[in-house]
This record gives structure tokens, C-alpha cells and sequence, in this order.
């Protein structure tokens, strides 16, 4: 089919119009793609059976000027005091920044909104300067009982600061996106929880630089998301990054916070082990705004040793000698990979084509010595640390994935990956110029329910004809790993989507998987937590809600549900 | 002076009389016992100026029977409701029973009950065969407002279960001390919570013939005490083993837990990682019994790998140089020693006599290369885990001391140190016979601030004249360390000793200390607990008290104090 040979013309080349809805729901950099190479259109084409037709117009983009008209619910007393605390420059009423800063990059967003639908949106945009500014709009808000949502970087996943309630937006990327402090000796860093995952690292790469420290340093916590997410974010919603074998995942690599909420200012122990009671940073973590604003964070880092790292890829006979090497990796006591990541038979088939693996040599090897498509399974993997440890994790790596029939693939794999490792979000919006939705869904399980689960999530996502499924372990544990559902359809009608994702959720928890590894709960997977949790464990979030915020203003509705 | 030559004459020998007051506050077993040796006593008769006198005749020494007569305050209608639910023979209303389970391992309790003197005791001792008994009695003691002390092995050295409140003491050693499954390919292992060290360590030792296991497996939490504590009470007051810069500390090696609170029951999901929402286990880690009763623990577990183990010891110049070596080690990211402890200059003295250095080769090489006395510091070490990764620790672990200034010591005092390592305690009743104290209190500290802690607090016990203080650090954390001091001391006033330990707190909270690494916080340091925390902080805890246990009947006062 020809179509594979004009990729070219296919896809949208330029920056979203100014003032759309696309410039809203686009993923990341305005002027950044990804465009779906030909092996995937080529596999896309086949198993939705695609024709030219498909491809002769687009069936969404939108494009369109964002014009709304929804009036704000705040009266002109009340925005006039924002204005008075943040500077006139700092607080919008306008519709299409009210739009932007409401919207996350759920596959349900991008899908309305390329339909121009638009349900709910914040009554006002504020950008605080200050901690004291926060401060001052938390008593606000609470005596007027405004609802508060907080955006960092504008990258969840699960509707994490959609204003249900209507309210007050706070962007905290816009000022509060700085180094406060950098401590060598302790190995922590001070930093203002607006500060997206580029400026935070290049501050630390360049510690010498900017700190005169010894060493240069790494924040260790690498999430897709990376380029578009904030600190604050990451702790909230107990985030991991791809090397988080080996660093840990967001919620560890926190020292302590500073929280402002109705009930009061919080600065927790920045100790790094205290036995005096439950860690009221513990508490917090993973509340994801509904207890209050995270305005500062210290932060665990480590010595950035690039020169160190050593990369190591594998390929196995099937999924179950892939997830037992990984399994005697993780509880093998010579230290974690960093990049630790399997792929499933599916998602093998195409990381080999995207990987540029297919038809080289390797394939070739691969396929002689009885490696079938289909069945393989790919590991990747890197180590960071002292050079005597990333060397001696490589060799053990290569050791136990030996023992388990897996052939050595050399470190290419991984260099190919690399590059692309924050890139992968932009294949959405080409893909659904077409009505070709691609979305994960995520769950954290233990080693001996992970067959299990994965079994029984695939078949799910399968029973739709015509899916493609992909699944990848790639957060590991002495106990157990997350397992990461990436699903390929043809859909173009959002409620058929939400009651299938919805399903995949169901089955994830029917399993026995956890509601999310990293990703949050937010307010997609809220209406699960009750069977989740079980009443008892609800009852104690909703105390622990209740006591920080009891008038519920702070991002209502989320992870917990409205209910009571 | 001649009595140093009559030590064997100085010492009890014997066990405790049945039902005395030694036989409920001496340490361990009751036929245990590791008397001073001479080069301590010789230390302490110079220190102290004592003479023969001295030693003539023993203080106190608690062997009278326990005659008391304190009433019960439950009605027999109370009391017949607990023998129907456990048993009459898992009752006792007997004072001696009463005292037994109401006393802990501090100073304190030993000095008053050496002078006969017992101010409350809990009203029925009960000992509950099962979860089910346990649940009814909660419910029960809830409807009638009868306040629960939990007693594991009893070795709390904060008054964490001392009933105050009078009440039931339930006793989980007694029954519930069995593991309940064994999981190899989780690596985990669930045990109810009255099970004490050596009877858990041992089942997984000998897990391939208890349960089949491929391996042997190991807890990897080796507190002083754990001859005498359980694994309910290592998790809830944030207890640290001696191997801890490995394994981590036990609020890192629970999974999940049960537990019975009268709001409910609640068994915390056991995923490795869950990104939804505050983990309830992180919520009650650390409750010291203020909200409920764990009844079962989910805990990781490791492979018992002996064979692989590393030892290695250094002299450094000076403390300034074996912090910064130990720095160093915990940031130089090639994996963490197991032991791993540093000890200040008069720690180091005491120790090279303790190990059997002084006098030997080593020290005759010491003090030619110029390592002093009284400025010298010891470290010792071990690593645990995989073969290459002991190794690897060991090498880099030399090459640093190394770097700082330090003399290697072989494995040699390493050995010396390992059989003692539970057996310190039993000194404290020798040295009670004649009015002569040893005692501890401990801290986390960050490294930019464990010198002036370290200076302040020993300023404030040596402003006592004649009062050995030796400080040891041995919970290592990229961001930090503990400080552990013991001091011993010469006082037979209950008050005054009170008064002076007090002031140690003091101290440690005014230096900027954590107010505890991994004693918790009982009723002896809860005091200072609103100040540390801070009233925002304090209110979080007391809300979630106030949900899991709205009418204080779980071990009342503790952690918290009873005032609101």
C-alpha cells in the first residue's frame, strides 16, 4: 500500500495554532514530534486493515480557536484580591488560559477537545510569586470556601487537577521553579516544587558551576513525563522514573516538605532516619494536592557519573525466563540495574522494529538459534553508580541471564532507546489525527501474582478485535515489579473508550494488580479505591483529608472521590 | 587496689530469685550474664575514685519477692469476660504477673524496683492465643473504656507500654509467635507479631527444611535487644538493627501489616510499590501502640549468605576523619557495609581494651604511627550480600580509609565485637549493685550538623564530673548518621539520675538532634515531642489517634501524652 512510502505528507509538521485547542492538548514542545516511523504504520495498516481511504483526511485535529464562554464563578471582590496578593500580570480570567491550565493530558481530554467539547474549566489562573502569596490565598480561599487546584507541569495522566468544583487554578511552574538550596554534605538539594525535571537536572549537573561543589550531581528520578513535570508532582504522585531500580522511586527520594494548608504550615524533619512516630512526610506522601500545597521539597541526590554507566541488553526465549532472571536479579544482593526493563513477547515484536534490531544481524543470529517472534523477550538494561559496582552489576546481570537462555545482544539496544526515552508521548497526536488511539494503563504487582495479572489484563485488552497490546516490567523490587500496559486501537468515539479503559481498569483490579504503580489515582481511578482500600483504610485518608482541609478545598474530589 | 584482682567474687552469679524484683528487671535471660571485665573496673575505680569500701557490700540488689498489694481496678464481671474469651489460664490478676508485664528495660524501673518501689501496675495480664480473642477483647475494652498495653519482649527503654492508665496488659509473646507463611518467590514472610529474634532468624535459617525453600533466608534485623524483642514492637517504634546501613531499618523491611484498632481491622496491601495514595502502613509505622494492635507483619526477608560475609576494621586519626571517611562510604554509591560503625576517642579507648587490642601488636604499630590515644577512632565493618558485592564493598571501603589517614586492624576486632553484640545489657546489673549506672539515649543527625551534636552533648554529660561518655555512629544513610551515647555514672538517686538524663535530651533536642534514631518515643522522650514537632505536626498525629481510637484506650499517653 503506498501509503507507507508518503509518510511525509501525513503528519502535522508545525506548532499548534496560537489559541487553540490543539496548542492545549499537544503533548510537550509545541514545535516537538515524533512521528510514527513506517514499521509501526506498516503494522497499524495491517492489523486495523486500513486502507488509503483512512489516511485521505484527518479526522480531528483540533485546530480550531479556542472559543468558549463560561463565566467565572468568583465575584470581582474576590479576584480583585488575588490580584492585590500576586500582581494584576499573575491572575487570568480569560477563558482559553483557564481552559489550558485545567487540562491534563488524559486520552479523554485530547479527544474532546479535538472535538472542541469542553465540560468544566477553572474560574481563574493564578500564578503565585511566593511562598508567603500561597499563603496568603490558602487562608483566602478557605474563608471563602474557593476550591484550589495546583498545576505543575501539566502532565497527569488520571485528571489530577481537573476543577470539579470549579476555583482557583495555581500554575507553581511559572516562579516558584528554583534551586533554593544545595547541600553537598548531606547530599540534598532545597528546591521549589514548580521546578520541572530540565532545570532541576541541569542544576545539579552543573552543581560545580553554579554551587562550587566537588562533585556534579543527578536527581536520579528520569520519568517519561520528564521534560513536562514538576517535583512537586513527582512526589504527590508517588512517581518513578525509568532508572528507579537503582534510585528508588519519587516518594523515597524525598527528604522532607513544606506544605501550606487550611489547617496550618508544615516543615517536616529533614532527618534521614528518626524513630519518633509516624513521618508526617510519610502521611503526605502520595496525597496529591488534597491536602494541601507542596511549595518545598528536599530532595535526595546523587553523584552524576555518566562515564560509569555501563548498558547491557538480552534477548529470551520467552516471558516466563525473562521475568525469572529479573526476578533473580532483583533479589541477587549485588546491587540494582538502573535502566531495568522487560518487554513482553508483543511489545518485543515492535521495540525490535523500533529499536532498529529487525533484519540486522542480530536478527538473524536471533532467529537461527531458535528465538521466535512472538515468544522472545527483550531486556534492557543500564548501571549507575561507582565504576567497581556498575561493572560488577553487568557482570552478574550477564551471569544470571545466561543461566536463563538469553543471548547477548551488546549494549545497542539500549543506545537506541535512549534517545527517544521522553519521546514517545508525541506519537499521540499523529496517531489520533487519524482516530489510532495509543494509551497505557499501569499496576504494581507481586512476583507471584504478575503471570497472573498479566495474563488476565491482555486477555481484556485483547477481547476488543484488533488491539494492539504491549506490556513491559520496568520498575523492580526484591518483592515484585510494576507491569505496563501500552494499547494501540482504532477509536474515534469517547465514550466507547472510557467503558474500555474503564474494563482494563476493572480487570487490572479483578487480578489482583495494584490501581496504579506510579501514575496516581486522580480522579480516573478514584471510583476503584473504595473495594481497593476497603472502608476502614478509606475512613483513615478521609481523617487524615478532613484534619488538613476541612471546609474541602483543596483539589476536592480527587483521589478520594467527593462522597464522604 | 586489690579488688580489681576479686572480680569473680564482686558479681551475682546466680539467677535471679523466683518471683523478686531482680527476676522482673534484670536484663535477659536469668541465668545470662556478662560481668565487667578488669579493664573496665580499673577504668571505673580510677574515674570514679572508688576504694575498697566501694565494693564491701552491694547497694540494692532487688532480690526480695515481690510482696505488693495493689487492687485490681476491673470488676470480676470485666475480668470473667476476659477469662471466657482467652482461657483462665491466659489470665492473671496476680501483682507479680501485674508488675512483670508492666515493666521495661529503663534505668528507671530498675533503680526504683531495686528500692521495692512500684507506683502503677496494669489491672489483668492476659495472654491471647489468637487474632480473633484479640479483636474481641479490643472491642470489648473499647464498649467499656478499658486502656490496652501491648507487651512483645519487653525490652522498651522509653516506657512504651507502662500502664498509666491502668488497664489490660496483653502479652503477644506468649502465643502469638509463629510464622504464618513463607513466601520464596516474594521474598517475604508473614509472622505474628509477638514472635521474638532468635525463634524468627532461626525458622529462616532453616528455611529449605522448614519450608522446602531453595535457600536460606535472614531477616536482616539484628538490634541489641533482639534476643528480648519482638517483631510487632521492632515496627512500631522504627527500631534499627546492627546491620542496618544494608538491610535498612525495620519501618523499611514491613511490607504490610494487621492490625486490630477500635475503629477496625485492617490488613495494608502488600505491594512492593502502590501509587495510590498515602500508604496506610506508612501511617501507622511508628505508632508505638496508640492506635491499635498489630497482630501480623508481612516481612521482607533475605538470603542468609554467611559464607560471603567481609570484616574489616581501621584506626583513623582523629573523629573528624572518620566521619568524613564514613561519609564518604554511605555517598560513594558501591553498595553499603552491613555493620558499619564508628566510635569517638573515648568510645575507641573503652573498645580497644573491650576488644583485647590494647597491648597487642596493633597497638604497639598504632601508637608508632603516631594514632593516640584519646584521639583515635575505631571502625568496624562487615558486608553482606552476594560474593562480588562484599568483595567490592571491602575494596573500596580500604581504599577510602586509606585516602583518610587510617590504619588497617584486620578482621580481628571485628570477631572480638560479634559475639557480644546482644550481650552489653547484662553489664547494667553488675555495675546497679554498686550504685554505678550505664545508660544510652541516641539520635539521627544529618552530617552537616553530627559535630556540633556530638560536642554539645557530650559538653552537657561531661559537665557532670566524672561521667564517661562514649559515642558511637552506626546507622549510615547517604544524608546522615546516628549518635549513640552511652554514659556511665555513679548515682544511686533515682531523681537526680532522672534529672541528668533528662538534661541529655535536652541537650540532643537544643543541638538540633532527632529526639530518637530507633528507641522511639514512649513515655520518656514524648515530653519534648510538642516542641520538636511543632503544633501543626502534632495535631496531624493526634487526629489519626483520634480516628483509629476515639475513646484513648490504646496504650493511652504514650508518644503523644494524654493532654490535647
Amino acid at each position: 500500500m503506498d501509503i507507507k512510502n508518503k509518510l511525509d505528507q501525513l503528519w502535522i509538521n508545525k506548532a499548534p495554532k496560537k489559541g487553540s485547542f490543539r496548542s492545549i492538548f499537544k503533548y510537550g514542545d509545541p514545535n516537538g514530534f515524533k512521528h510514527p516511523n513506517q514499521r509501526l504504520i506498516s503494522e497499524l495498516i495491517d492489523k486495523f486493515n486500513l486502507s488509503k481511504k483512512d489516511f485521505e483526511k484527518k479526522e480531528t485535529t483540533g485546530n480550531d480557536l479556542v472559543e468558549i464562554d463560561i463565566e467565572s464563578k468568583l465575584n470581582s471582590d474576590q479576584i480583585d484580591r488575588f490580584i492585590t496578593i500576586c500582581g494584576s500580570e499573575n491572575v487570568s480570567s480569560k477563558e482559553f488560559d483557564r481552559l489550558k491550565f485545567s487540562t491534563g493530558k488524559t486520552t479523554e481530554e485530547a479527544m474532546n477537545l479535538r472535538r472542541n467539547k469542553v465540560s468544566l474549566i477553572s474560574d481563574l489562573v493564578v500564578h503565585p510569586r511566593s511562598k508567603k502569596e500561597i499563603s496568603e490565598i490558602v487562608k483566602y480561599c478557605n474563608n471563602q470556601q474557593i476550591p484550589i487546584y495546583v498545576y505543575g507541569g501539566g502532565s497527569s495522566v488520571n485528571f489530577g487537577f481537573y476543577p470539579e468544583k470549579g476555583g482557583l487554578t495555581l500554575v507553581l511552574s511559572t516562579h516558584l521553579n528554583k534551586v533554593v538550596k544545595f547541600n553537598e554534605l548531606n547530599q540534598t538539594v532545597i528546591v521549589e516544587a514548580g521546578i520541572l525535571g530540565p532545570a532541576f537536572e541541569k542544576a545539579l549537573n552543573n552543581a560545580p558551576q553554579l554551587y562550587g561543589a566537588k562533585h556534579k550531581f543527578t536527581c536520579g528520578h528520569f520519568p517519561q513525563s520528564f521534560e513536562y513535570s514538576s517535583v512537586g508532582g513527582w512526589f504527590l504522585t508517588l512517581g518513578s522514573g525509568q532508572q528507579s531500580s537503582y534510585y528508588g522511586d519519587a516518594g523515597d527520594l524525598v527528604l522532607s516538605v513544606e506544605m501550606i494548608s487550611p489547617s496550618g504550615n508544615i516543615i517536616t524533619k529533614d532527618y534521614p532516619a528518626t524513630a519518633t512516630g509516624p513521618k508526617i512526610l510519610d502521611i503526605i506522601k502520595g496525597s496529591e494536592g488534597i491536602y494541601g500545597i507542596i511549595v518545598e521539597l528536599t530532595w535526595k541526590i546523587y553523584k552524576f557519573m555518566p562515564e560509569n554507566r555501563e548498558r547491557f541488553s538480552y534477548i529470551f526465549p520467552n516471558w516466563e525466563s525473562a521475568v525469572n532472571a529479573s526476578r533473580e536479579i532483583s533479589q541477587g544482593e549485588f546491587g540494582m540495574p538502573a535502566v531495568f526493563r522487560i518487554s513482553d513477547p508483543e511489545e518485543t515484536h515492535h521495540g525490535l522494529k523500533l529499536y532498529g534490531i529487525e533484519d540486522t544481524i542480530f536478527d538473524k543470529i536471533m532467529s537461527f538459534r531458535g528465538f521466535k517472534p512472538m515468544e522472545r523477550c527483550l531486556f534492557l538494561g543500564t548501571s549507575d553508580g561507582n565504576k567497581s559496582f556498575t561493572k560488577n552489576v553487568k557482570t552478574n546481570v550477564a551471569k544470571i541471564c545466561k543461566k536463563h537462555g538469553a543471548m547477548n545482544l551488546t549494549s545497542f539496544p539500549v543506545k537506541k532507546w535512549e534517545p527517544g526515552r521522553y519521546r514517545d508521548s508525541y506519537l499521540r497526536e499523529d496517531l489520533m489525527d487519524y482516530g489510532i488511539i495509543i494509551d497505557t494503563l499501569e499496576t504494581g504487582v507481586n512476583w507471584d501474582n504478575l503471570h497472573h495479572i498479566h495474563k488476565k489484563v491482555r486477555a481484556f485488552v485483547k477481547s476488543r478485535p484488533d488491539t494492539i497490546c504491549m506490556t513491559h516490567a520496568s520498575h523492580f523490587y526484591e518483592q515484585g515489579t510494576n507491569l505496563y500496559f501500552i494499547f494501540i486501537i482504532k477509536e474515534s468515539d469517547v465514550d466507547a473508550y472510557i467503558e474500555f479503559q474503564q474494563g482494563i481498569i476493572d480487570s487490572i483490579q479483578k487480578s489482583g494488580g495494584s490501581l496504579s504503580h506510579h501514575h496516581g489515582v486522580g480522579r480516573m481511578i478514584s471510583k476503584w479505591m473504595p473495594e481497593y482500600l476497603g472502608k476502614e483504610q478509606m475512613d483513615v485518608l478521609r481523617a487524615i483529608k478532613n484534619h488538613f482541609d476541612p471546609k474541602n478545598i483543596m483539589n476536592p474530589g480527587n483521589q478520594l472521590l467527593n462522597e464522604k
